[in-house]
């Protein structure tokens, strides 16, 4: 089978990392797999909520969320409905897992980082695309914040990265970070997050329409933890130069 | 390692899957896995939502809610509070997408079939209880359907069982079936969703404090898989005799 | 005149009082007027609404719900719809007012007590139902309270006791404690809440249909107060034993 | 005892019932009990909701709310709040039954009127004056539709009057039309909605402290039956005239 | 061009002020331009809200709403809808800074006052009849504060007065103080909100259908000068006299 | 004075107007005003609101946002909060009227373009740059419209070009196109909206310290005049070259 985009089945879509993008937030990253855009700022407060004052650790939360238009037909704005979906709810709430799957809360401090992830054109991916960015704004939030010493330079809140790739089944043939229009037509798909030592942080497996064995799930499994691998060395390359601000 | 209640590792807590609990809905089951116990309601209304007006194809959605006192402590109403949290929007849409995977949409006809599943006391495991209560609650409800020509008696709209079940890595021990005081020591947590031929149909695992390795995974879903065989074996039971109305 | 369940126009449905329904509760209580079912939970918690703060006296406060299919159909969910609805508010209030009209305040202290009533299943009379089993709840949730020193053994908080019934004039015959299918037949409703010394709480009737002559208000009011006489001997007999915790 | 104001304890305020006071509803009554002054606008629409669509009967429905300054200390406004009050959901609720007891919808036809009840200035007995009040409102949209003939001119969609009083028992002595002074202190608080011919529609009464006793129970209907006499009596008066449009 | 009611295109309305409208709030005006009839209640609290305490200075807002009948066809109350429209807030928030631009805040102390201004009655230019009548129930809160010596009386927390007036190109011709009917048939529409001393604190054009040019502009503006000022007289006339409380 | 970016009074900040910016919107239009950036996205859907039905006229509506990190400091999100805030609601409308005042909506037909105007980022200006963006993605939807068919090739729906700028008093000195330290030093804040020849649409000043003299109004509506124009002309070339699809 040969992919829309002409990929092989293992392959990813061109992935870029613009860091710096927006001059306010401590740190800002545009985050491309493809026509997949999302915009992840972390914004840094020194305190943490209510239920935490008082401990001696910090707290890493995320909000997702799509432009109206980020899709082929426009969505109504939640803002404007006065609620917030079910699925909003869900990737905000998987994005805020992820992070702090390698975050040291007491390295952290009493501090509270806040990663907006908002997508601002939509082609498949837009969780596991902010996953992956996400986790590059949150370096760059932290590194600022020891710049500026609301966190000791010695301590080492980030006890590794984290990234994400969505895989799923099509017409039998199991493929890597699916575009929008494969994403439709999959059997089953798969969003998975893992650390870059390798190990699984988030496995969410959906039966779309037909369930799954579980050869078939190995395979996956397989798929995304290499696709894993390839993301997070170029979170790794992208984080090597120095941030100007 | 022993369990608290005393159980065994791949041991089930004692379920019980009562049918016909409420004179009202098409199918009510009060399902419990030990001291957790949901009540599953059945509704049964001839059409479908509007999107899915005149495709001669039905439908089939959940909604899940606690009572407030369902746990240890008082949780605000979501009615109260004026919005549906992010967990519950999260589970209703698992419990939904759970019952879709077993549905022929063509031979439900244009009736929709909604599950109520409320949780009047929680110990762990409500999702999972509640898709594997809810499962038995639809079968009675089509049977009504059927009874009442709303679906034509030739027509099979379930295609298959499903059952649910968490697993979890608890001091290094992985379990089936946590109550709620392994939960919250539970390094990495996963509900896996199985229909009765032992396929999967959602597979959810997140690593609560450590990432989990691969062989941690391949050994969860060797427990789950287990046990969604023993709660199909359960449901089969259940639905053996018929429900008088 | 016969009645659909062949009682007599001044007679009680069969009611239940189950104490301890629920593991979490302080106090807990499932009570059935026939087919309804309402469970109502007790919830103690140390300090009182801020309004109320530094008085030395304590708070009790009610919180009432339908399941939605509780009914014969399917009522929308209020936490769904963002709000609640004007008919749960009347009721909510009527059972908070109802109860705190047996609570001397010094004699709680400084602590606050929620009642949950969620109606399982509905038969008619939830609200009168409701005030029944909650009073038996919140009985208990104050010997919790004395057990655990958050109110000292020799308070009572506790002036008497309080009961509720539903009477109506249905085909121009006054019925005690009526079904669903008597409600909507009826002319005029009145719901009464009684204390265990026959004075009244509250009193709340309403021409449905027909307006009512004084001498058919006297006449209901003597029903009433009947089904209350009788109802408090049931709670005095359902809080005899000691509840096991 | 003198009352505050000096009345009897069986004498109502200065009721004034001032016709015409909007130029744009159909019928609009400025009601005055003493200072509480309630503006009741009564618009009339062709058409009824659509749960009652081609049943050729109508509808009447009510809304009351309270300026954020009618009272001693400023109220949150609802609408900024978002959500609608118990007490405000109750007395709407209440306003329109009283209404709809004296309507025949048949004879309205399918049209529906709404009476909006703000109360513009308070002191005790709102509700009973807002009912008072958007009766004679109710009675000029009433003709004002058979004017336009949207209602036949042989048609009597009006089968009666209605008004309400409020009543209570303070420092044991059993008032007519409480002012705001005298319902805080009252212990028991009663509003009673009667017909022109002496029957109740409502009869609402509430221990505010101190349970009551069945004989203080009658007096108070008695008290209460008085009042509306004579308000029923001020609102034909009102009526006698012919509104200039 | 003769107008509907006679005036000539410089000529207010009848414009009235009645002062003491409400007994409960500190400064109450009911203000009328012709149909249009705004109730302004001034409510004083010591303290400011949470993000001026310590400032040693006081805050003024306002709040604009419409009674749903006092226009030609009624409107939903944004309480029902649980949501506060664009027109509401955007008016609301200029109340606010249109009062707030004669404040000395530091003279005002830490005091808060609260202006509500709702629409009794609506033809047209309700919104600056609300500035207008507001200021006037301001200036009754700021004597009444001193009064109660919440505000020491040799501070002068007003600066000067506010009044607001609209004006508009009809059929080509500039008109001031347009009526309702007048308002909808307007090419352009402007609000200006001047100071006694004829500077401008707001000044809201709008193209309702011809984008209008700068010479027109100009006259407009000369209009609504010479109404200000006419209404600054109007207010210096109506403070003169001393409100008995 | 000079400026902080070194700007002569009357200078834009350097503008820039990227077409084709996604690639799901029918128009889609980056803009910057200096470091201000706001995504406009125009959205065509055949057919309009229900009360514009069948009267042969299109409609064009705006949606205005910002992202939560789009400030120096967070702000929360509005879906979050369930409600949208006032300063949301009236730059929506203001954008919403500024655009319609150059549509000839028989020429649009039946049809419905709604511009999403989200700020990326915000440095001042955000609701000029909106409108002087939102007009170019507007004119590249009603050519995507046109060369579907859906509005006839000979019509011409845009009747001229519209463009906006603020101005302000700052320091005694009139600036032009305001960056966010300006604008928060400035005594008077105004923004102007003008079509390509000349004329107003919207003028909105505020004194937002100082009351403001007629010939200050003057001098600011000179300068607003003269960036609009620049501002117009580069949209004519930005709209100059063929938008590749």
């Amino acid at each position: 089978m040969s992919r829309i985009d002409g990929r092989t089945p293992q392959q990813l879509r061109p992935v870029t990392i613009e860091r710096g993008w927006s001059k306010h937030a401590e740190g800002s990253v545009l985050v491309s797999f493809g026509d997949t855009k999302v915009l992840c700022n972390a914004s840094v407060t020194e305190g943490v909520p209510r239920w935490r004052k008082g401990s001696g650790e910090g707290w890493v939360t995320a909000e997702y969320a799509m432009l109206p238009r980020a899709t082929n037909t426009r969505g109504d704005r939640e803002s404007v409905k006065g609620r917030i979906g079910g699925r909003t709810h869900e990737i905000s709430r998987l994005i805020g897992r992820s992070l702090r799957a390698v975050i040291d809360y007491k390295a952290l401090g009493e501090n509270t980082v806040v990663l907006d992830c908002d997508v601002l054109q939509a082609d498949g991916g837009t969780r596991t695309a902010a996953i992956t960015g996400a986790y590059v704004a949150l370096a760059d939030a932290i590194g600022w914040a020891q710049g500026r010493k609301l966190i000791k330079a010695n301590r080492k809140p980030l006890t590794g990265t984290v990234s994400a790739v969505s895989v799923g089944i099509v017409d039998g043939t199991p493929l890597l970070d699916l575009r929008y229009e494969e994403d439709v037509r999959a059997d089953t798909d798969m969003n998975v997050v893992c650390t870059g030592d390798g190990r699984f942080v988030e496995v969410q497996g959906t039966a779309e329409a037909e369930p799954f064995a579980r050869d078939e799930l190995n395979t996956l499994l397989d798929l995304a933890a290499g696709g894993c691998t390839e993301l997070a060395e170029l979170q790794r390359k992208a984080l090597e130069t120095v941030l100007e601000r």
